[in-house]
C-alpha cells in the first residue's frame, strides 16, 4: 500500500471523485474505431494496477476482487489513453482491444442490443457490433 | 404516472437494471463522429421523458430533478439510437449534438482532460476534444 499512500497525495490523483462505494465508473472505448466497448468499475488499487501494467483492471463489483480484464480470456486491453470529465468522476480509456472482443459473450461491444422505438412494440433486438 | 405503470410492465423495461437509487448510467456518444461526449444518469422518467421528446433528459443527481438536456443552453441531444449492455445495467445513446457542444464547460466532450501517464509526473492536460 505504500505505493497508494504515494500515488493517493499527488495532485492528479486527487481530481478524481469516487463514488460513496470508492468506485469510478469508467468508458472503455476502442483506439481506432472509437466504438465504445463497455462500461465496468475502478477503485484506486484497480486504476493503479492499470497504469502499472498498461492494460485495464477493473473492480469487479460482483466477485468483489481485481478483476485484469482478459486474464482468463485473453482479451485483454491496452491502454493507449486515459481521460477524466469535467466534474471528475468519470473515466474515458481508450484501449487496443486484443483478439477485437470486448464482451464475455464474446461480441466485440457489450452494447449489442439496440432498441426498437416503436410505441406499443419497443423491444432490443441484437445487433452486430463489427 | 399512468404511462410509466404501462410501461413498467414491458418486458423490454423490464430487461433494464437500475441501481439501488434507481438509476442507470448512460453513455451519450456523437452518432458520426463517434466521439464519447458525457456520461451521465436516467431514472425510470427520464428514460420515457427521452423515448417521448427524441432528445436526452437525464436525471440530475445534485439538482435531483429531470434535466432536458440543451434546455438552458440549446445544446439539445437528438437520439438516434439506444442501446442496452450485456448484463442490463448500462446504456449506450448515440446522438446528434445540437452546436456540437456537450460539456458546460464549452466544449466539445466532457473528457478533455487527458492523463500524462509519466511515473512521478503524471498530470492532467487538457486536450482539444474537437
Amino acid at each position: 500500500m505504500e505505493q497508494l499512500n504515494n500515488t493517493s497525495s499527488k495532485e492528479w490523483f486527487q481530481k478524481i471523485k469516487w463514488n460513496e462505494q470508492g468506485l469510478i465508473p469508467v468508458i472503455a472505448q476502442e483506439i481506432d474505431s472509437n466504438d465504445v466497448l463497455m462500461m465496468a468499475w475502478m477503485n484506486h488499487d484497480a486504476l493503479l494496477a492499470t497504469l502499472e501494467k498498461g492494460q485495464a483492471v477493473y473492480w469487479s463489483r460482483s466477485r468483489k476482487k481485481l478483476w485484469h480484464k482478459g486474464e482468463e480470456s485473453g482479451h485483454f486491453q491496452n491502454i493507449r489513453g486515459v481521460y477524466l470529465d469535467c466534474d471528475g468522476d468519470t473515466l474515458l480509456i481508450k484501449v487496443e482491444q486484443v483478439g477485437g472482443i470486448a464482451c464475455h459473450t464474446g461480441t466485440h461491444s457489450c452494447f449489442f442490443s439496440e432498441l426498437n422505438i416503436a410505441r406499443e412494440t419497443s423491444a432490443w433486438k441484437k445487433i452486430s457490433t463489427k
